[in-house]
């Protein structure tokens, strides 16, 4: 079973307009409500493809109840505490593109993660690999990943940026998962290949970094692979970095450039699906087929 | 007591943030989430001025608990009925201004009002006005408002605007508050005088046209008022027609000239107020003691 953990779990509302236009009054035409955060649609996709999972996190309040009976419909097993009011994320969406409005999250403190704390090692003695994505709702401690990763002892992903990301890395995470801004940011090297071997130096397992439109890369030991993006898709980007870390979850114990062969197809399949947490199977398929994985040269120690 | 009706009520969320640009991720700064609706609003104004009020509508699903939970709060005493998912309203306010979203609402059918009909005929036994005020939810009759007067003893002020207005009319509202293009829009008649004499040939007892920071116009019979503002208020003037409505209950069997003092005196003051369904006390205060009520001549037959 694949653990996702979603401290920020959220209530996704997107509304259909005819077009943004700031400080109008809009008619909403449609409406969908459904339950998000990185870590749970992670979980989604894990649960389309047919993969055991189990979703973890913090969810209260009269909102986390909404997010509860959505994973219920959905069919996703969940252990969500239950504290705080969590957020709503609001996307507006027009012919054009998403005008998003993200809530901050319920503000917790030191009870509400020692009460999490319990709940998570009661889900993780089932797990084979956790992953931890998404944003930190205010008052969680700042290196909560990295605290999680220290007390696990199956493999942890990490999907986070800034010092988030630095601190998962000296906890000893199996994988880190940033995308090219978030590696910079964190590690302040321009290079995405000095970056990631940064990061290894501080005790990551391996990084693969995403470059969005150019694919992937992956670094793992001394050895690093590139997976270029083999067609130009169009459709919704906001799923594909959690697409892509069910992929590396799912393949947790294969090699490395099967690993990365998946993760770039499932990441392309995220693209023209209808919300994140959807993949596309028939361009997951077609990108599987036509994915080259490149291996890069060691640079001399 | 004064009932008020809010059949589509909703609850309003309010964000603050730093600008609204369409198609970019913004950052929550803070959240504001408070039972609204236009027939709420006009309660929540009574109850702050000391007046005995009761709401009733619908509102369903778990949206409607967190409004009945705030009206608790508020001491605002309701009866909703809880059918359908109550809508939403999200407004993003900028330093420039607000960027409103307001959802449809449940779709409801005759089972739904049938139901609502005995919720109503229960509270409107204490009443000794009603006011009907605010959007109807998809799926009820457009006559609503009209169908609830003709089954009522006790004054009914409807504030509506197209067909409902002149259905209302039609069935003996004792006073239409329409604003200056709701009137306009619904009689087809460029001037307000005459739109307003129209709703009274159909049947209306009485017609008060709000025409924003111009004032107020009222019409009985054959006599007539003009109520000018006294001053420019900066504010927002979402609230102003319910202030407004509120007045016009709260003074029911009082002189139009009276009546028309206090409801230009309310109006202004929801203007400077932090939110719709509150009123500035200083503001009322002075508006009242500064308004000056002319009696406008009356047309030959």
């Amino acid at each position: 079973m694949i653990l996702t953990v979603t401290l920020n779990a959220a209530l996704d509302v997107t509304y259909g307009v005819e077009a943004v236009v700031p400080h109008a009054t809009h008619r909403v035409e449609r409406v969908i409500r459904r339950a998000g955060g990185k870590g749970l649609n992670v979980s989604r996709v894990l649960h389309q493809l047919g993969h055991d999972t189990v979703v973890t996190g913090i969810a209260g309040g009269r909102t986390g109840a909404e997010i509860r009976a959505d994973l219920d419909r959905a069919g996703i097993e969940h252990r969500l505490l239950d504290r705080g009011e969590a957020r709503t994320s609001v996307s507006v969406v027009d012919a054009a593109d998403a005008t998003v409005f993200n809530e901050p999250g319920p503000t917790l403190g030191e009870d509400d993660w020692a009460a999490f704390l319990s709940v998570y090692d009661d889900a993780v003695t089932r797990a084979a690999c956790v992953v931890l994505s998404g944003s930190l709702p205010p008052g969680l401690p700042v290196d909560a990943y990295a605290r999680l990763c220290a007390r696990t002892s199956v493999p942890c992903l990490v999907d986070a940026g800034g010092p988030a990301l630095v601190a998962a890395a000296r906890a000893g995470a199996a994988v880190l998962l940033p995308n090219e801004a978030e590696l910079r940011e964190a590690t302040g090297l321009e290079d995405p290949a000095a970056g990631a071997r940064a990061l290894l130096e501080l005790g990551a397992g391996a990084v693969v970094v995403s470059r969005g439109a150019e694919g992937l890369l992956a670094f793992h030991g001394t050895e690093s692979w590139r997976a270029p993006a083999p067609e130009r898709l169009v459709g919704n980007p906001t799923g594909a970095g959690d697409a892509l870390a069910a992929a590396v979850a799912a393949t947790t114990g294969s090699p490395w450039p099967d690993r990365l062969r998946e993760a770039l197809a499932w990441s392309a399949a995220a693209v023209p699906a209808p919300a994140a947490g959807d993949v596309d199977v028939p361009t997951l398929q077609r990108i599987r087929a036509a994915a080259t994985i490149e291996r890069l040269e060691t640079p001399c120690p």
